[in-house]
């Protein structure tokens, strides 16, 4: 198995233009991402429930505090499957022109483990970030009153969490994530195991909606720096922010080298799925 | 490959026949889309949570202004599921009869890619805007009430929102959508890639669920010409109807024309998912 | 194609035990289905929100009337799933031994088409009969209290719901149904599109979920007169209950028929999905 | 077929190694899934609703009683997902390293249809109690409060119901849960369906997906012993403890036994589907 550089792409057929593909791949999915999944988020406020229970008589936004709507939502099954669900889909299409990432803990820990250059890693994160600015400014252009009660979706401790709960859910979470994302993408089983290969998307984007029934309670699910990223940038929102970095790139970064270096090589046990 | 004429169906075995089926399968099924999304919206109106929302007494929704039951809902997610998820088993089966577009948006965006004839557009669409008004009919005939509390599930602005927010996210929303449709017919990177046609009709009928969760609150999510048209026609409701033609058939077209001329040509990124 | 005598099963390997297994995997499976549909029901009474809304002060269900707790409830999704879904993975599991029919109104409709012997079906329903009352009894003994606060899901009219609405719902939603079924199982086109075979399980799921999200507030939804048949056997509630045989009997012979004379011999689209 | 002795391992390539892997991923697994699925439980806790539903103003969980949030939750189906969704990803993931049992029931349904040796087996169930217990001290870990109010999401028996419902529901759950594994793993059937190696994970976690929407409101659904172990140790609740070893190994057992004997035998019957 040819390995790329750990500076510069593999010679090969379609040389530079492979990676203004897959970079331009990886910008509009981020930006269709944040606008599907946070779109979720700001629309949902509107909602009698979510409106009420931020502080508002029914459709009377303007009247909340900046932010009043998103964290320990009613709406935490919608939000969850925004987010989760678009990354399937996403990921299905993008797959075949990027790989699929959409995520800078993603791109790194596939860096790390050798499988992308550091080109590639640098071009994906950077169009990844402005992405996630565009998609969560076409929120903002889209539903300002939305946007401003759930302050653009971005994430934040929420009042009851600390630190530590926040920076330790992002670990283990993307820790997980990131194991799932190497299995689905794992060659030398797929050939074994019919579903690997097909399920792939699927199984990549359920991951990512359990990780947020988990952590929206907490600090509104980030497990992707990028989406962090974007929202913060459009909503000025910068509390706790080094954590959606550090907290992710950690996890999924532990969670890839531990694959690369102990899973790949483990055998096979029989049978498709026994 | 064998590209239709702008004008003529190709020549080939079946003739007319494939015509005339293919048209019979887009009536009947985009029939059963109305039947069962909008009348998911209509029977949701009798459960005690809607009905109180809507300003009735449990079950009594005659007391209620028409249209009051649907628009930023308790049951969002219910809605959502039944226009996402009944275009997945739709698609499904539709599939291999007609491709299962059971939307205008999308064969336009195939007609302007070249991949329908003009003659083949016109049947579809004729058959899709047909098929909408027997199926929301049917939704008044069996359950007349709820029909009127929810004004058959007309799309239509939400009282809080403007135009530009509702051309918006139809326009954005709709070029997800084709772009997700034309990734999973590509049968160039479908070669490669097992995922892409054995999920096909699920990543099309998700990438409508989250349509729908993010633009149900702000005008009832069309992304689909003949869905607006149907209700529009059994309910009476034309206010701001236009959006649901011109948002759709510009935001599919633009995601369309993009695939067709840049995305089909980009080069295959390697592995099945990575 | 060989096809079954009118009365009679085929000659071929295996002889009268391949009656005897399907028989009893149809036994099994739709006592399976009973137990965890009509207990998601039952069970979900004991629920705070559900609870209220039937007149009980929290797990107090002796106080409620029996049947006050089902229709038009809170617990709409829940219900829905646990349908559609225990349908997906008993299907899933019963295919290979009988083709996992669990409802008279498919084995109905296959027999109609010529698709099984007139002994088979009749074996068939037999068992769907006796496995409907063995899981729905089943569901009494374990939580007698919800079983009465429920009524043990049995199918009856909700109170604004008149014969018409009931019976309309349950012919549409069945045809729609069996449309389905009969295009999951089309060996012609499932050679030429892979996503017919591998997810036929889960859109045959996903329908019987989405007639229930349509139908559960109008009747409790049926489509199945075994499901309908054990609940009132053993609720010995009768109300209304030739609905629920006349209407997805006749929903699902009209489109079996329409399927085997019309669409089976439709010349089959191009592409595995356009 | 070479089947295991009742002792040892078979000789093959690999050797041992195939048992520490093995033993590893279901450690991980394992601990991953109680993170996930007992972690929605407890950040749930901190959602307004549920919150007030344990008499708690919202955010204050210190002043509910211990284990006031769980049982009967309005969180009912975001719970289940979480714990069936995530069997679904982590079986996906784990299938190759060590067929993803992550359950003694699993594990020792497949020992006695002596699919595994009992060497196997006891490394299996030690590592499965091992990562139960990691997985849930890091939920107390990250989230006290909410590990507090929930009880860890400790299975015990709800208020209203007796042994009889509890054990009673264990055991037909888990015999469903089990057939619907066996039947995914049936190598002999599969070669004859697509559907079932590709769907396996999927059909798989559903199934727990559905015995959670039963039984999480009677005794917070176990089907599992080494989850109940797990948050016992953790929370000290060892309350209706034997409840959760007793159901599912009998109802697990009895439907091993029963697939092993009669249903790998029967008449595998004709076409993918019908």
């Amino acid at each position: 198995e040819a390995r790329p550089g750990w500076i510069r792409e593999p010679k090969g057929p379609g040389g530079p233009w492979t990676l203004v593909s897959a970079g331009l791949a990886e910008f509009f999915c981020t930006a269709a991402f944040l606008f599907i999944a946070t779109g979720t988020v700001t629309s949902g406020c509107h909602t009698a429930d979510t409106a009420r229970q931020s502080g508002a008589a029914t459709n009377e936004l303007e009247t909340v505090e900046p932010g009043a709507c998103f964290l320990g939502s009613t709406n935490l099954l919608n939000i969850a499957m925004a987010f989760g669900l678009s990354i399937f889909v996403l990921v299905y299409a993008a797959a075949s022109f990027s790989g699929g990432h959409l995520n800078p803990a993603i791109t790194i820990a596939f860096f790390l483990a050798r499988r992308i250059s550091l080109v590639r890693a640098a071009v994906y994160v950077a169009c990844q970030l402005a992405g996630a600015m565009v998609g969560s400014a076409l929120v903002r252009a889209v539903d300002p009153l939305g946007f401003r009660a759930a302050l653009g979706a971005a994430n934040r401790l929420n009042s009851w969490a600390s630190i530590g709960t926040g920076l330790g859910a992002e670990i283990i979470l993307t820790a997980v994530f990131v194991f799932v994302v190497f299995a689905a993408v794992d060659q030398t089983r797929g050939g074994n195991s019919a579903h690997l290969p097909v399920l792939a998307p699927l199984a990549i984007g359920i991951v990512v909606f359990l990780c947020h029934l988990v952590a929206v309670p907490i600090d509104g699910c980030s497990v992707n720096p990028a989406r962090s990223f974007g929202t913060a940038v459009v909503s000025r929102m910068w509390t706790h922010h080094w954590i959606f970095w550090v907290g992710p790139i950690v996890g999924g970064a532990a969670a890839g080298l531990l694959y690369e270096h102990a899973a790949y090589r483990a055998p096979i046990f029989g049978g498709p799925v026994e």
